[in-house]
Order: structure tokens, then C-alpha cells, then sequence
């Protein structure tokens, strides 16, 4: 780092000690102080992960180009942390992509850890825990990236606010955790609630409840109440990170225009109930044109699982009626939760603005056909993609591929397809057996490379889960949705290579299959796997690894375990 | 290391794997797998840490100059370790003490770390982690070494037996180190159990309490039955490991005659209840001569709080008798807590075994008056010596001081003693403040060292509580106990020079003082601090140098941390 430039940093530094983030500047620099303090979000009082105190954390706010430069104080007292900034590509700066065991080794109790990145693209984007199960004790946050000055969205409205929704258990990570990894598999159920931007509603006169643990009249759990003037048109932004769920988010009363998602611009369209899934970001419009004498629901429903967590609720709060006023009717009901229609019509919707297609290549240089499975291998509940259930080496893929230590992981690629011909989705795997293991994809540098998921039956009979997969380092070209068994004949005639949009995160619905497209154009190693906590810890997901050679010096920083520690100078 | 050593050690490691310690060699070597599972230790289930599957961890066995090596494999996912060895000195490898942020950095999770260390003495000692207030959790054992062949005791038995005691609290250390470190401050109340050996009884009809949490029918919460041979003479070897509680510890119907304390034989005397205080280790001799119809009652309670914790039991079974089979009377009832004076009196009645005398210099170098105060810091509520609330620095001691990266810590040594002519032992401090640092007493090598551990009020009126002492490195003579506030002039005099014993942990009884001795011999950076795991976390505690001109290289393993990462070479 030049001399002026760490001038410059240690100014910011010092500004930022009195925590207003500098406006105008390019530089975005935040302190952050993580720790664990009491919380009830569902009026449930438990342990969350929080930031500066907050959870949600803060949102960080940038300008397209703007260098994001985050100082992360690791106050947990005895575990570790990384945190990914989910959407954004690091370009240039694989390092700091936050994914433990694949670009760093984790920020020790005490450590200060720095990640400086730039946000190249607008949009609407998200920070979260990557280590362990972290993400659902709170660490979570919004970022969104505005415009240079002078240029416009293609779309208008009033104002810009943003929510996140996730589901809430009231079992530690650690407890979950645990019961994933053991025999006999102990499975945490549904979770207990869900919360709209950290705020729910856990029935505290449950069996078990006394008043020091839980507690509705606790101002913490009131419900979520978002101001509006009438007569507006807002721009939502809405983001899920639940660990297990997927969701319809509902307006009573109003229609929601989609215009943008993971930081590009959609066709726009309008739906009632907007499905959401763990790891997607979205702009929709909404107008303030009903009746300003009342309040209205927000409402967040669990679809594709028979869940028993209540829906979850919030108040659109028409300005100048009192927020905490609940609105005279009962809250809309959700959708069936196990008509996959409409969500399957909902994401061959999203197509890319008109005036904004990023046309894809015409053709792939490798197809990548990946089976997701749920297995039992050695009496362990895992899942898999092509029968290999995933696991984390102990030193990080990044340090590993560039330092060349080709012993800290396995070396066998795992296969691009399993033969399927015989293959019946639509039942529980015959063999359910599959291969632990740490091995990875490595793609041929500025190759396209095309990925089907194909979702199966789970061990379960007549079940099917949808996983929503989430891309680090890239956003990919989303082809196509279908039913059934993928057919590489026919299907790949019905690409859409008109309009399609990118993404980084895309649901694969039950018994279904997606198609995506991508440049492997970003050194490093990324990350691709489910983004459902649980799933991935239990091993679904994968690696791809390219042009490493063209990563530049790994800063010290990544560099505090396994045999990385070995390269860690002063 | 040498080549021979090297490929010795590997062919241990291969035995070992087979887990069986090697018997008869001078190299007693350990695998050891940490994780969290789910575990019922007094019926109600919550999560654990254990050692290749067990709480209380194996137990180590081995003989005097041999060199016990343990791997120690942190499968935690996401959280430290650190294990320290109780007990015994690490002369020449003070590296190896397991004290996170003194002697080394926390072992993460995926390492396998190697302690490897000579127990030079025989006796009774312990091992437990020592990073967080991680030894609640479970993780802790029984190190027990023995004399070398063709040499005795001086006392004789017909069988060996250990036992640990602990308390146990139903919520986790997360829980518990939040609540502590919060304003305003949180504190976790009285243990839910006593347990002997890893076992007790919660009563499960509790309120809030349902049968997939709590449940007295687990075999794993039936009480710890210790199977005896009528007629025989059992050398029990008691340990207390408690969180929090000083004990009674008691066999109904039969004596303990205490032979052995921390490793040092004890001019045998004979007592009904065993006081005993977290660190400590006694061996006691106990002849089963009672009526061997029936089985007799274990018990531990607790004394110096009003406990709310009931007492803990186990059952001595008699052979032939069902292990299982309730002794028919109730069990005895402890002493009453509040009264300090027999207590006291065991205190003074440890000396050392006439023929085991071992003989403390006449007079010491530096006398060190420790005045142990309960504070109010900023709003935190901590414990202090001196007004100085101890907190760890972020580099360890060891390697700071010997790296001489003296910016480390804070090189403005603690007070050696606070006027207390007008000081009221027994009134709250009038001044509540303190300073939190991370200072040291560095101690000129090879020279006698007196400590006055002086008791005084708490926060709370008419409250003064036990604090159990435990010196890392060193055994101390114990030189006396007395009531009130220590006289310089006077209480000196009372000094015991003729038979003190030695150990590494001694109480501080309620008001009063303990005077002790030792020799500043061994070169490394060495921890002194209430064994009370809440205490010690709100900064109750010490370090001394001393020699650390003449500490060896540092070894590579505990460099990951601070600055310490800088010398962390392959």
C-alpha cells in the first residue's frame, strides 16, 4: 500500500471513530464491533450476533465505484467470524469475498479484520456471517449502491426503503449445529418465527414460556411498522436471508411492481405476493394509493414446506396514523404452500429490462449437470450434488490454489454429470450413499460455462425441497426453469437467449430443474451451494476455481490457519 | 526435533490410534477429539464439550518423568480451545501451560494442537480448558501420576479411585460470559446441580421444565455408583472443578483420612467432611468397614453461599450390593455454609508429611499484598486486585515478553500492595472504581516471592466470599490463614516455617488472608487467579514473569494469534 493512500485510510479512520460514514467520498469506510448481547427480536429473549449493537446491522450505503472499506472487531470472546458480502463480485479482491475455508481463514476473538472492496455495479446487495451457521444468530445486513450522480434508474418513485426477511429459531447455532452433525441425525424442525427487518411475533403463552424469557410487550418485538406519505411511490427493497424457509411477501391491498433483482433490471411486472427465496435481493415499486385513513399488513407466509412457523407480520403505516395501529382487517393468508405453479411462473417472469440485456454467449464451453440429493452417508444426514456431499478443507481453497499446496484438498474434480438415464427423480435415491469430500471444480479461464441443477426427490417419499443456489464472484445468465427431469435434447432449445436475466442466486424448484450461464472470468475460488444454512453445512454445495494464476499477492490477513498460517509475514 | 524423536513420536501416534495409552514407555501419548454433543449429565440435555465422546475426559495416566503428549483435534466448527494441565509446572516448556492469552493463542477449530510436556512429580492433578469459560462446558479430566517402580506412598492402600467435582448450570457459557459482560450486568444465578463424576439430579417437574429436555429415567443422570470391596482401604482422589461453589464433600458412615493435596503428602489427618475448593485435589483414605448389607450415600454441598443448589450424590456400593440400590437413610446433611470456622481450620490443619517437609526459604525477596475487591468499572461489575481488574491482552504474554514486543501489553506494573491503614475489610469499597489492564509483575529470577491474598467486602453488605487461588508454574508454600485484615508487623511471625505444605491452589477464606511462599525458579510468564470461572472472566487475576531471558525457542504451534502470527514459521 503506498504511503499516502494508508494516510488517507488512517484519516478515515480516524473519522469514522465518531461513526458517520463519509458522505461524497469514494472511499465507504464503517467500524464495526461484533459481539453477542441479549435480544428479543420474536419477543423471545436469546443470544444474537449483533453489530454496533444493531441486528439487522447497518446498512451500508454506497455510490456505484465507491471502495467499501470495512473494519470488522471480532468481540465474540471464544469464535471466530467471516463475513460475506453477498452480491457483490470482488473483482480483483477474491480475497475478501468473507467465505471461510474457501478465500480466508477466519477473524479470531480480538482480531480487527479489514475488508476493502469496490462496488462496481448499482443495485441492491447484502452482508452476512459465512462461517459455520453464524448468519442465523443475526449477523446480517443490507447493502445498497446508488448511481453515479447524474444517471437515473429506469424506473421513478419517491422514496428508497429496504427490508430483509428471515425466520428465526430460538435454538442456538451451535445447538442446531450439533444435531446436524450427529448420529442419530437431531433435526431442529421449523423455525419458531419470522421476522421482517429483525422484528416477529413468538406466542410467549406457549408451553414452557415464563415471563423473563418471553415477553409481547417488550418494545423490541413490536411489530415492524414501515411510514409512509400517501400518494408516493416507494421502492421497496426486499431481501431474504432465512436459513430455512421460502417466502411469499404480501401488501394487503397494494400491487408490487418488480423492476430489479440482485442489482439488475427486470422487465417489469406486478404480483401480489412476491416469492422470495434465502439469498435474493428485490426492488419493487409500490404505489401509496389506498385508503389513508388506516394501516395495512405487511405479511410474510412459508411456501414449499408444511411449516408450522406462524406467517409473519408487519404494518405499512399510513402517514399520519399512529405505526404501532394494527389495521381493522385480518391479515391476508398466504399462498398453498405446495402449489409450485405460481412460483414457477413467478421466476420464468423475471426477465431482464429491455433496455439493459447483457446478452448472453450463444453457446457453453462445458455443461456442468449437477443432481441434488439428500443422502446418508456413514449414518450422517448430508446432502449432495452428483452424490458428493461437500466439505470445507482446513486451509482455505484461495491460499491453497495460489501458494500451490495441492495436498490441502483433494485433487479429483468431482464428475460434471452422472449418467441419469435410469435416474427417477421423483423417488428417494436407491442408493442414498455419497462421498464426503473437498475436491473442486477448476474451469477453464474466460470459459462460458453452462450449470444445470437438477432437483430430485429427497430420502423422504413424495418430497422434494426447492434450494435456492447462490453464486459467489459472479452473476450468471439465467436460461431457463422447468419440470421434471432436465432433457439435454430439448431443453437447451428453449434457452432463453433473448432476454434473460442475471442473477446470483436462483431458486430450484421441487422435482425441477434451472439453467444458468456463466463467464468464468473472476480469479479466484467461489463458492457455489445452497444458500439454506443447513443445506450447505450439510454439504450442498460446490467450488469453482479460475484463472488463480491471475490473482494477485493474498494480503496477510486471509492467512491465520491450517498451513496459510505458514504464510502470514509482518 | 531429531529424526530418531520424530519418527518415535509417529510410530507412538500410529499405536496410539488404536487408543490404547502405551504402558511401561516414558511417552504417554493422547489422541483426543473436542466437540460439542448433546449430553444429560443431571437428565436435563443441553449441549457439552467432550473428549472422544466423554465428560469427564479420560483420564491420564502416567508415571513420574515420563513425558505425556496429547494431540488435541478441535472439532468445535466454529469456536477456540485451549486446555491447561493443573498442576503440573511445565518447567522447560512454559509454552505448553494451555493458558489462552498467557502461554499460547487458541487452538482453532480443524487444528490439532500438541501438548507435550514431562510430569516431573507425583500426585493428583487435573487438566480443563482455559480460554473463555469454555471449563463449564465440560471440558476437564483427571491427570493422575504415580510413583516410580519399586518406590511407595507412605501410606498404604489396596485400591485407587478419582473423582471429580463440579457444578453445573443449565444455560450455556455463551449465556453466561454475555450476561457478565453486559450493562447492566447479568448473572446467571446458583448452579442448577452438583455433579460427581460428570453425574447428578436435577429435579425434572420443575416449572417449564418438558419430558424431551429434562427426563430421570436417562441412565446417564443415574448417580455415580463407586463399586468397594468390603474390608478394604481405598485412596479416593477427590477434585474440585467447580464453576463456582466451594464444597463439603462427605461419605456417609465413614472417615477420610487426607494423605495427599495437590501432589504434596499431607501429615495425615482425619476428618468427617472434606472442604473442598475449585482447583484443589485431596487423596483420602477410606476403609470400607461399615456394614456391607447395604450401600452409603456420596454427597457434596455447598458452602460459603446461600445456595439454592441442592447437593450432589452418588452412591458408595458395597460390594456385592446393586450398584444401583439407594442407601436406606437420607442423605447426610452438609455443614451449615456460613460458617467459616471449620473451614478455616482444615485450612490450617494441611502441613506437610513429616518425612516429605520440604523447607521454604526463611525469608522472601518482595512480599506481594493482593487485596481482592468486587468493582464497579464504567458501569461493568468486575472483580479486582489491588483496584486492577485483569484482562488478557490479545498477543500472549509468553511470546510478547520474549519476542520483546513490549507494546503489547501494558508495561506499567500492577501495585505491589495498596495502603490499607484505613481500609475497611468490612465495608464495601467506598470507592468502587478500578482499572482494567492487561500489566504484569515481572519478578527477579530465582528470588523468593511472598503473596498476602487479602479477603475483604464485597459490593454487597455483610458479604465477603471464598476465592480459591491457583498459581500456574509453581507450588507454593502455604504459610498461614487468618482472620481479618493481615498485620504486617504480627501475622509474619505466625508464619508456619517448620512443616507448610506446598500446593498450587488455596482458598482465601471470607475477611481473612493467606499468606503464601514461593520461589520466582521457573522462566516463563505464568498465571495467578481466582479458579472461579465467573471471577477470573470479570478480572481476577495476575500474571508474573520471571526468567524469560532463559525461556527455549518458542514453539511455532502457539503463534496464531496477535502478533504472535508474525512468527508462526512452517
Amino acid at each position: 500500500m503506498a504511503t499516502t493512500l494508508k494516510l488517507f485510510l488512517a484519516l478515515c479512520c480516524f473519522i469514522s471513530l465518531i461513526n458517520i460514514p463519509i458522505t461524497e467520498a469514494r472511499i465507504r469506510e464503517y467500524k464495526w464491533d461484533v459481539k453477542y448481547e441479549y435480544r428479543s427480536p420474536d419477543c423471545y429473549k436469546k443470544l444474537v450476533i449483533t453489530i454496533n449493537g444493531r441486528t439487522p446491522g447497518p446498512t451500508i450505503l454506497a455510490q456505484q465505484g465507491d471502495t467499501v472499506v470495512v473494519h470488522v472487531k471480532n468481540n465474540l470472546m471464544t469464535e471466530n467470524l467471516a463475513i460475506h458480502w453477498h452480491g457483490i463480485r470482488q473483482i480483483g479482491t477474491p480475497w475478501f469475498d468473507g467465505t471461510e475455508g474457501v478465500t480466508q481463514c477466519p477473524i479470531l476473538p480480538g482480531d480487527t479484520f479489514t475488508y476493502q472492496f469496490v462496488v462496481d455495479r448499482p443495485g441492491t446487495y447484502l452482508y452476512h456471517a459465512h462461517y459455520g451457521m453464524q448468519r442465523e444468530a443475526g449477523l446480517y445486513g443490507s447493502i445498497r449502491v446508488s448511481l453515479p450522480d447524474g444517471e437515473s434508474e429506469p424506473f421513478g418513485y419517491d422514496y428508497d426503503r429496504s427490508i430483509i426477511l428471515t425466520d428465526w429459531y430460538h435454538k442456538s447455532t451451535y445447538e442446531q449445529a450439533t444435531g446436524l452433525a450427529s448420529i442419530p441425525f437431531g433435526w431442529v424442525g421449523e423455525p419458531q418465527s419470522l421476522l421482517i427487518q429483525g422484528k416477529g411475533r413468538f406466542n410467549c403463552s406457549s408451553p414452557g414460556m415464563t415471563g423473563d424469557v418471553c415477553n409481547t410487550t417488550n418494545p423490541e418485538c413490536s411489530p415492524y411498522a414501515m411510514t409512509v406519505v400517501p400518494g408516493m411511490t416507494y421502492r421497496l427493497r426486499v431481501a431474504s436471508l432465512t436459513a430455512l424457509s421460502a417466502l411469499s411477501f404480501q401488501i394487503e391491498g397494494h400491487n408490487m411492481t418488480v423492476v430489479e433483482t440482485d442489482g439488475h433490471y427486470v422487465k417489469p411486472f406486478v404480483v401480489q405476493n412476491l416469492f422470495i427465496y434465502s439469498g435474493e435481493t428485490y426492488s419493487v415499486l409500490v404505489t401509496t394509493d389506498q385508503d389513508p385513513a388506516r394501516n395495512y399488513w405487511l405479511t410474510t407466509n412459508v411456501v414449499s414446506r408444511n411449516a408450522t412457523t406462524p406467517p409473519g407480520v408487519g404494518i405499512l403505516n399510513y402517514y399520519p396514523n399512529h405505526p404501532r395501529r394494527y389495521p381493522p382487517t385480518n391479515a391476508p393468508s398466504g399462498p398453498i404452500w405446495n402449489d409450485v405453479k405460481p412460483r414457477l411462473a413467478q421466476s420464468q417472469a423475471i426477465r431482464a429490462h429491455q433496455s439493459f440485456i447483457i446478452p448472453p454467449p450463444a453457446t457453453s464451453d462445458r455443461v456442468i449437470v449437477l443432481l441434488n440429493t439428500q443422502n446418508n452417508v456413514s449414518g450422517y444426514r448430508r446432502w449432495s450434488v452428483n452424490n458428493v456431499s461437500f466439505t470445507l478443507p482446513h486451509t482455505p481453497y484461495l491460499v491453497g490454489l495460489k501458494q500451490n499446496l495441492l495436498h490441502t484438498f483433494n485433487q479429483v474434480p468431482p464428475p460434471d454429470r452422472l449418467d441419469l438415464t435410469n435416474y427417477d427423480i421423483r423417488s428417494p435415491p436407491p442408493n442414498p450413499n455419497a462421498t464426503i469430500s473437498d475436491s473442486i471444480y477448476r474451469l477453464k479461464f474466460n470459459t462460458t460455462v453452462d450449470i444445470i441443477l437438477q432437483n430430485a426427490n429427497s430420502l423422504v417419499l413424495n418430497n422434494s425441497e426447492t434450494h435456492p443456489w447462490h453464486l459467489h464472484g459472479h452473476d450468471f445468465w439465467v436460461l431457463g426453469y422447468g419440470e421434471g427431469k432436465f432433457d439435454m435434447a430439448n431443453d437447451t432449445k428453449k434457452y432463453n437467449l433473448v432476454d434473460p436475466i442475471m442473477k446470483n442466486t436462483v431458486p430450484v424448484h421441487p422435482y425441477g430443474w434451472t439453467a444458468l450461464r456463466f463467464k468464468a472470468d473472476n480469479p479466484g475460488a467461489w463458492l457455489f451451494h445452497c444458500h439454506i444454512e443447513s443445506h450447505f453445512f450439510m454439504g450442498m454445495g460446490v467450488v469453482f476455481e479460475e484463472g488463480i494464476e491471475k490473482v494477485g499477492k493474498l494480503p496477510s490477513s486471509i492467512m491465520g490457519c491450517g498451513e496459510a498460517r505458514h504464510y502470514n509475514r509482518p
